[in-house]
């Protein structure tokens, strides 16, 4: 169903064809469908809600957690209590945690005066993990198995609890809050249903801690392939779990995250299309000022050497090559070992082996690019001291780029800096000044007798 | 357990320590020990498969396949064919596929050799789906149920065949072949054991095509929160499925590359540290060359002014500026387009929205630009003229940046090629030579009188 079929089934008050069309969609589409209708005129927000009170409760529910914070919002104020309450009653814990983190404070007040005790207690608790920490990500809503039951037991007891939590087919086997085991539901379904929880449970247990940062909790799902993952405090009592769909998503936020950043830009918390051009505007400035200043020493070394410019001017249309070559080697550096710091395959201990790796590499580069560029201007220009010059001057800034875009990324972990911000512009920008200085100083002494 | 332990186990003919210690790690965790054992020099070919024969069948199996093609090749050189039997049996079918695209021929014709016709006919079928299809990534063993049976019986076939397949927690319901619907092991745990599996099953089904790209795989298993995508031919007949975790390795995987090509890097299929130095520079090269030669138009241009750069050397000075900014412009623009199209936020259609966008962006951003630098330039050279030049090139700069930077990589997607090589490297030295043109025309024209 697209907005414009909505919106005729309202007008007709086509009630009852309206609900069971819905009832035939994805929750994820139920709230792609809402967001449309938000953000077009045609719709106020008598349309949205009535639309989503035609929908049933649980559907309703689920259909909530997908969408944006915006439509979220309109949809809470609309809301009686009693609706707010259903709704927060069929949400994950961490999804209530996640619309509070995006709601103004009115809004949070009302979501936490509608919620029993026990749920307020775990929504402050996931409230007071560090940004970005694991325990921030996961929930609270895990089965949890005595070792000392039987597989009959377990199946009864998830039959029991299993609808309301978010992943049953891995269950944690715990011995006073400790997390001694898991079990899958497979392990529980090939096992004879008189066999003891304790026979049948894995007992290496991969886990991550409260404080670990998200992206490491997604890498080492992704490295042991699972699809959950316990998160333990620092007594090894299981507080929560990750679920791969948090995983995927907290991958996919720390990617933009690093693509927004290694472009000198400040990583919005919005798409593209929801994000304003005012948002946008605040989010290039600052960058694009501290570079544009930046790039002024750059200048400044430039008008330095204004008497040699001035009796070879041609010296000025070889400066944006240097200069791009340089700012391209030192981001090739750069983006490869940010993105493997990012991974875990570069550790900071690494830092010796990857300089001269990256010494190495630069060399066999800095060799045929001058190579290249010293026949070509040889041959065009005639002139192999001119030659000389831009041959000498590409393996010193290349090596000299890739040196640096090698080791502020690393410089920058090493002070708890997050690396990406060390990236293109930022290598670009330093680059530049030393390729100059380089390309001015060598040019200077080969041409001495052209400079007089 | 380290290699060094290890060792000295092996060395000393600890066998029954050795295995019960490597019984109690991770497969994952095998892996890696295995792995760097073959990169240590201390250890031969001997002591690696002899470590490997000493751990129980199914762990060998399932470490193997945590394990990078060298070494993987290591230990199918050393197999014997009925080791190689064993190993292979116990893979999955996607995983012998993903391990017979990184050996050479004679290994693959080994391999083939040691699997039965109904393998080998799976292996053959997915080896020709095209790269980074759905159809290359997705596995052929899953569960399927007839509609027809009762939950009780589908428990039964789960148990029979379900250790064999890499997920169980959600079966696909089939008619004649063709995908009729999807039920879960909770479903069906918390149903009565007589319903009939097409009475509980859900019977709207998220599904791709073989053909898809897998990102796009990806993006749906996040957008829906699925942990298994089931993929379906051209007749809707259901032919395999992709697992959460090659999901989240296809995510990783299609960032690297783009932050690879981003930085004008070709793609490796291997780590930073896996790669050989010759290797790294040969994924180097080839887009330095290309960005070297593409500057000399830059130079070219510059070199038109030459002129006015010899009556008035200080105009040598604010090039590197100019020039930076609209770089740094145009690769965030280009990086936030073509993250957006990489996330299926932004879509071809929404083109002018997009330049129309930027270019509101750009207005804003290049008026606080202009001003800052205007001033600051007016004050310390106390010269209106010289300040206005730099004030209205960086408008002009970054208006044009911007709107190349949101242009080239929607272009390339309408192409067909991949947005990610329009990236910074390359907007930027298109921008360059425009925004060169830019900054001498305008100096030519505001300081004419100064020029003569």
């Amino acid at each position: 169903m697209d907005k414009e079929l909505a919106l005729e089934l309202l007008q007709n008050k086509m009630f009852v064809r309206l609900r069971s069309d819905l009832q035939e969609m994805n929750p994820a589409d139920i709230a792609f469908l809402v967001e449309e209708m938000n953000e077009a005129e045609e719709f106020g927000e008598k349309e949205l809600i009535l639309l989503y009170r035609i929908l049933p409760k649980e559907l309703a529910a689920e259909s909530f957690t997908y969408m944006d914070s915006d439509t979220q919002m309109v949809l809470i104020n609309a809301f009686s209590d009693k609706e707010l309450r259903d709704v927060i009653d069929e949400l994950y814990i961490d999804d209530t945690v996640d619309i509070i983190e995006e709601m103004p404070a009115n809004v949070v007040s009302r979501i936490l005066r509608n919620t029993d005790l026990d749920t307020r207690k775990q929504i402050n608790q996931l409230l007071n993990y560090p940004k970005d920490s694991a325990g921030s990500v996961m929930t609270t809503e895990f089965v949890y198995l005595n070792k000392d039951i039987t597989v009959k037991e377990a199946f009864e007891r998830i039959r029991k609890i299993g609808l309301v939590k978010e992943t049953v087919y891995t269950c944690y086997v715990t011995e006073s809050r400790k997390l001694v085991g898991v079990v899958t539901v497979l392990d529980m379904l090939v096992a004879d249903e008189d066999s003891r929880i304790e026979d049948i449970m894995e007992t290496n247990v991969i886990s991550v801690r409260t404080h670990d940062d998200q992206e490491h909790v997604a890498h080492t799902m992704s490295k042991y392939d699972i699809a959950a993952i316990p998160v333990v405090d620092n007594e090894d009592r299981i507080v929560g779990i990750v679920t791969f769909d948090d995983a995927m998503d907290v991958m996919q936020e720390e990617n933009t995250e690093d693509f927004a950043k290694m472009a000198a830009v400040v990583p919005a918390e919005d798409s593209y299309f929801k994000t304003s051009v005012w948002q946008h505007a605040k989010s290039r400035i600052p960058w694009l000022l501290i570079l544009m200043l930046s790039a002024t020493l750059t200048g400044w070394i430039s008008s330095q050497f204004e008497a040699q410019i001035a009796v070879i001017p041609m010296l000025v249309s070889f400066m944006p090559m240097v200069m791009g070559t340089g700012g391209n080697c030192g981001s090739q550096s750069s983006t490869l070992i940010i993105r493997g710091m990012a991974l875990e395959e570069i550790r900071l201990r690494d830092f010796f082996k990857v300089i001269f790796k990256e010494f190495r590499v630069a060399f066999i580069c800095s060799i045929v690019l001058s190579i290249v560029n010293g026949l070509r201007i040889w041959i065009s220009y005639k002139d192999p001291q001119l030659a000389l010059v831009i041959a000498l001057s590409i393996i010193g800034t290349v090596i000299l780029a890739k040196l640096v875009g090698a080791m502020l990324p690393m410089a920058a972990k090493a002070l708890k800096l997050d690396p990406a911000i060390m990236a293109t512009p930022l290598i670009t920008t330093v680059v530049d000044s030393c390729s100059l200085l380089i390309y001015f100083t060598i040019a200077t002494n080969i041409l001495s007798d052209r400079l007089g």
